[in-house]
């Protein structure tokens, strides 16, 4: 008889932006394992489980996968409830599929906790929604991370198809990023929004044109769309920023 | 001296994918105007509360748009804690846009409570990850949905460009999806995941190719990508369906 290993999303920082189901099964858990950056408020209500940290999100001195899809699978056979805790929502750039195919080859039951993404928590922050009846139907969520030896991600033609773009894990890459854009087609006057730390007390929100993107701190999101040129239009209306017009 | 109007994401549907910042925005609203489809035992959360429904997430029947607004300012001016519950997560497909534009235009304190949006709840329940290291790392949130007059949405442009695409308010329409995506030249054997009712204690998944997809029950969510390859072949060993192999 072996337990049940849980992926429950953390969601995007603030702790209680965490589900009712997550925070009840925390309570229940006897061991959990968890992202580096999970606030310890989050890790406090699992009050009778032993705390184990793997993996940072910059995916720089993290835990190897292959060693905490062992240790999962070890600790599902000793206990009945096992969490694996996860920053924002597993099954978005959480690497949930590595964790689930190890543990369901090994017979081990597996369930997913949903939990809030960083892209809605971000979209939360700037008040901009990232659809817009009539104008904005599709929302692409992208990274243009990849690891050595993968073959390279087709981000950014999802990105200019897209009438909304998420681009996740970018910080330290947002000049990169942006210079691939535009030379890619997407035009340079683009609005911009960029949101440092979503739902924590020092969040940061600020806007720009794609030409104009500047380096970041990690963590952050950036995003990309016409839905963003009002408010982009109204931050920087002090003098700042000039973002053309639509037509222009 | 008028009240904060606070928009916020009900979750895919159980009751427990709340966040614990909306259960508790819930019990100290004077005032809830809500989705229909938003479950009874969420709504009991408001116990102080006089609930309003409002709108269906079909589009059918709904309350029109305008009307809601005006509901809601006036709301703002009489109370000091207003929630308006959405289905899902507001940002995304949620018409939070035009309820933000109108509330701050007429000065109202609007703040959003990020909610589970329905693609993130279905893949939990599918136990598959959107997102693939080295393989998928592009998704696209869509939806055909277009009102009357509106612009054509690229929705298909972006399905195609996309690694993996959760296709929202798309139950009635899948045969005819389907069609659109397979001429505009999406491979009528790309994988296919559908998920009914997710979250909800009679949900329902299935798998099927672009090409054999039938007519579903709302609401659904429909996925395509090779990420569903293997679940599907595996779902479908038993002989219903075959799905050809990717270098078919």
């Amino acid at each position: 008889m072996s337990g049940t290993v849980h992926l429950v999303g953390a969601g995007p920082g603030a702790a209680d932006l965490l589900t009712l189901r997550a925070a009840r099964l925390l309570g229940e858990a006897q061991i959990v394992f968890h992202d580096a950056l999970v606030a310890k408020e989050i890790l406090a209500l699992a009050a009778k489980a032993t705390l184990i940290a793997v993996g940072k999100r910059s995916g720089r001195f993290s835990t190897a996968q292959h060693f905490i899809n062992k240790q999962l699978l070890d600790a599902a056979k000793r206990y009945r409830i096992v969490v694996r805790l996860k920053g924002g929502d597993p099954m978005l750039f959480g690497r949930a599929h590595e964790e689930i195919a190890f543990l369901r080859k090994n017979s081990i039951k597996v369930e997913i906790v949903p939990g809030v993404t960083a892209a809605l928590a971000a979209s939360a922050e700037l008040r901009v929604s990232l659809t817009r009846r009539g104008e904005a139907r599709s929302v692409a969520f992208v990274t243009p991370r990849v690891g050595a030896g993968e073959r390279p991600s087709r981000w950014i033609e999802t990105a200019l198809a897209a009438d909304t773009v998420a681009i996740y894990m970018a910080a330290g890459d947002a000049e990169t990023i942006a210079r691939a854009l535009i030379e890619a087609g997407k035009p340079a006057r683009t609005p911009v929004a960029v949101v440092e730390r979503a739902s924590l007390p020092d969040v940061k929100t600020s806007f720009t044109t794609l030409g104009q993107l500047g380096a970041l701190q990690a963590p952050a999101l950036i995003f990309l769309g016409e839905v963003y040129r009002e408010a982009a239009a109204a931050a920087t209306a002090v003098g700042a920023l000039r973002i053309p017009s639509q037509s222009a």
